[in-house]
């Protein structure tokens, strides 16, 4: 393959005392393969979605893992990959944060307020903050997606009786939402 | 298809005092359906990747272009989506925030400090802060990769003469790097 050449080495100069720090903490950098057949990322371990709370009218779920992909102090937002089984569901729910996603595979339904999106890769999602909203998969297939959000957000809540009351009163909302 | 029945509606009850703010601004929420054939979101329109620098050794750059998919003051991140054409190479740079990218299309190769990947759809790769890096497309197809990045952070710098000279003198990263 033609390309352009890289310029030619310079002469060395050990012992320069101008040396910058290292180019880059080997450790710190991570390049994780991603598997096809399995649909992991090496290194990456599925964790339980969320914990219960399945006793709030809303808040139950079926059949969602968790991807951790990356996060932590040098980062302001988590990068997360959900994956939710056919006939799954995550809980509906609301935030003050907004959140981000991207279809990887699968086909879902996303609810978000009182709108209802069939979502396919890679299609990409907004949900402005306080917006109730939930992920179903909607296909034979694993539905899933990435979803990247500040690492300093709020914790989700249930719904309130009226915000509850008013999804209901909307038939195509009310036809793709699951309770668990 | 079975599927959990939602709850039935409540009797409605309009003018209760004590209902929540809207549900969802209709504004402020995003589908921007993906479409497979141009490998683009609706809405979204590729920009200049960045403006010139040319001048600066490994600033340089060819044939790359940037969509935004989501941003502003609501989200502590922006996301955005690069893509590389055939023979083309982003510019050579570091700065102080740590890059995400999730690879979505064709074949790359990424330089990070002294290492270099070779990634492919849905790799991930996390560059740590102040390792300089470039990405170069290594195949016949468009090399496209998701690139969440804090929403505040430091514009990139070009290479100091003795990072440039460190990284040419290892004999994979010069085969790998480009300089326009």
């Amino acid at each position: 393959m033609s390309h352009p050449a890289g310029p030619e080495p310079p002469s060395a100069q050990a012992g320069s005392c101008d040396l910058p720090e290292p180019l880059v903490e080997r450790a710190a950098l991570t390049h994780r393969k991603f598997d096809q057949t399995t649909f992991r990322w090496e290194g990456v371990s599925p964790q339980v979605y969320k914990r219960g709370e399945g006793g709030t009218a809303g808040m139950g779920w079926r059949d969602v893992v968790r991807h951790t992909l990356a996060g932590g102090e040098t980062l302001a937002f988590q990068l997360r990959y959900f994956e939710i089984a056919p006939g799954g569901f995550s809980s509906l729910e609301k935030h003050q944060h907004a959140h981000t996603i991207i279809v990887l595979r699968g086909k879902g339904t996303v609810i978000a307020g009182l709108e209802v999106f069939a979502v396919e890769p890679f299609d990409l999602v907004v949900i402005p903050p306080g917006a109730p909203h939930q992920f179903v998969n909607a296909g034979p297939e694993p539905f899933g997606f990435l979803c990247p959000v500040d690492a300093d957000r709020d914790p989700p809540r249930a719904l309130t009786d009226d915000e509850l009351r008013r999804l209901v009163q909307d038939p195509e909302v009310r036809a793709a939402m699951r309770i668990a």
